[in-house]
């Protein structure tokens, strides 16, 4: 039986499935090839939610006696956007000048492979592994995320799993392989700003109220002050506008309603519930009594509406499985890798709740792009990474 | 030769041709036929212009020794919206309870029906008229108005016209006849204001360059400090940002483009050029250098576009036909009206280059609304009102 060794064999299978979300298309079936000489049990949960599609997803687990170590990550990958302009077709897994081009080639199926690579030879090297491995693996992290990390872990707890550590696969570093461990990530949270004015003509705007100038009230009150000015482990939380919409193509009237939406990225300065009671705080202040125009004092009339689900913010502590990483990077790279918290969130912020968790994989800069792709020289420095961080946690 | 002396039973002949702009719809021949037994002679020009459609007008002229009256208005009517909400149907000339029902009641078919009743009484009653009477009527006012009132002005002036007054008349009571004569009109300017920013991730904000950021300082820039306070004879200009649109449905990308529409209602401390300096140089300053975002300082890319054509404000300062029209509605109604500037534009922004002008109609209330009508009493009123001005104005 092959062991899959070569991490560059190993990604060619996966960029081969389709797995453009909610798809399968072949990836954790490939995956689980990989894995079942090695000796894992392989399980392939499907989750279910309604008005969603269903998802499969992946648990693999290799058992020994010693402390249990997750990899995380996804064989998903975003849609290929416009195939012609692509230089290889997306799922042909092309390797042309010391590339390997395909959709999920760095985001993240080439993670995956070189972990897979990875386990492989540390078996080969060491003989059966001192402690547990599991991969823990989803069709939905590109998606929206409902059937994929969340109930998987929660399926593995109730079947009696717990973790000491785990690593994500995602790819973290900006430039170079070495560049950045992330640590910890930023929460996020969404939301919609709809102000209510009356409609008018603008030749009569004492018989209208204009709901525009009540929003960039309110928006000038979200924008400032900046809600902070970073911590010691985190950039300053920050706020975008996202989209203004009122919709009046006419000119002389004035429109009844005005809608914002923004986003808020938060440091560990702040949790869910505060971050939201201080924006709810500013936009009672901004719209208590205003001067929505000259010789008109009124309070503005307006509606916040939550988006979506809000993500914490985390930040993992656990110096020995940051330490032990960071070690063996800089180990094969010669390279010191910065311990980060910056960039949006990732299935790690699930895994926080459950083990220690660290993010580390390949290098980012053609993620979700036309021509993604990773060196093939990555390729083979991260599976010796993961290699002797698994010597090292093992060992 | 029946004379058309009755008001209501003009209005009912001219309602019932159906003359949504640009259709003529019948209603200019109808005048026609209402004013030929007078002695009016009419002609009928057509203007043309490439991308819009053709519209008929028409021009009515009296001759005598003496001063030269121009009656000014339009035919065409707005489309009558959802006819089965209507009491009545918009084209029936419904009459109900001491109303006559019909889209063009008030604005303004009925005011045309008394100028036209209130002719036929004075040659009834005096004899020929000792001066000129012309009916300045156009079918493209409440449409783009390009083919209209400007080029029939023209038309007239080339063909050796003058006049020495011009009355419109627009519905300009609001609540009573005899409420309020329009003696000026504030100037009305429109612009459409586009920041350009950088796309981007919500959580890369440093990669982006969000242009609600910049939308927002410059709108505040637009509303703050208030314009003026107003000036002996108008009401404070105003401005009102009448849109804000972004169309960005994504919450965790940061849009390229934000873009903003706002309508300037401005009185006579202003003039078309000096109120459109003003907002240049306002959004010049607020653009120069400005705190986008915590640690950037940088101009805003804007562009501005202004839309239309401006109206210019204007003031009737002719003492002698305010006085003579006031002094008519006083001995009518019983009521001494407001001599006012205040409300939308109206054709008579174009007539004020060739005479002085002033505007008194019907009660406006029900304009451009379903149910449109006219009280009976107030169009025998309104035909007393201008037989009074006429006496007064040729004797």
């Amino acid at each position: 039986m092959t062991l899959p060794i070569d991490p560059v064999e190993n990604l060619a299978l996966l960029i081969r499935c389709p797995s453009v979300t909610p798809a399968e298309g072949g990836a954790l079936t490939a995956l689980a090839n990989m894995l079942k000489p090695l000796g894992f049990s392989i399980e392939r949960p499907v989750f279910s939610d309604s008005g969603t599609p269903d998802i499969e997803n992946l648990y693999a687990r290799l058992s020994g006696n010693g402390p249990h170590l997750m990899f995380a990550g996804h064989t998903d990958v975003v849609p290929p956007g416009d195939e012609s302009a692509w230089k290889h077709p997306p799922f042909s897994a092309t390797i042309d000048n010391g590339e390997i081009y395909g959709r999920g080639a760095v985001d993240m199926k080439g993670g995956i492979a070189c972990f897979a690579a990875a386990v492989a030879r540390h078996v080969a090297e060491h003989g059966p592994v001192k402690g547990n491995i599991s991969f823990l693996i989803t069709g939905d992290e590109e998606g929206p995320a409902i059937n994929g990390t969340v109930k998987l872990l929660e399926w593995a707890k109730a079947k009696g799993e717990h973790w000491d550590a785990a690593v994500v696969g995602e790819p973290t570093n900006p430039e170079r392989l070495g560049d950045m461990i992330k640590i910890g990530r930023r929460g996020s949270v969404s939301g919609t700003l709809v102000v209510h004015g009356v409609q008018g003509h603008a030749a009569y705007p004492h018989l209208a109220e204009n709901p525009v100038r009540g929003l960039v009230t309110l928006v000038e009150a979200l924008l400032d002050p900046a809600l902070d000015q970073g911590t010691k482990d985190f950039q300053p939380s920050n706020l975008e506008v996202t989209t203004i919409d009122v919709g009046n193509p006419a000119t002389n009237v004035i429109p009844a309603k005005a809608t914002a939406a923004f986003n808020i990225r938060f440091n560990d300065s702040w949790t869910e519930e505060t971050i939201m009671a201080e924006i709810h705080n500013r936009l009672d202040r901004a719209a208590a009594i205003t001067k929505l125009r000259p010789g008109r004092e009124t309070a503005i009339n307006y509606e916040l509406l939550w988006r979506d689900r809000p993500s914490p913010v985390f930040l993992t502590r656990d110096e020995k499985l940051i330490g032990t990483l960071s070690a063996s990077i800089e180990a094969v790279t010669g390279r010191k890798p910065q311990l980060s918290t910056s960039g949006g969130t990732s299935d790690a912020r699930f895994i926080k709740d459950y083990c220690p968790v660290v993010e580390f994989g390949l290098v980012g800069q053609t993620m979700h792009m036309v021509d993604e792709r990773a060196a093939l020289p990555d390729l083979e420095m991260l599976t010796r990474i993961y290699q002797r961080f698994l010597a090292d946690f093992f060992g």
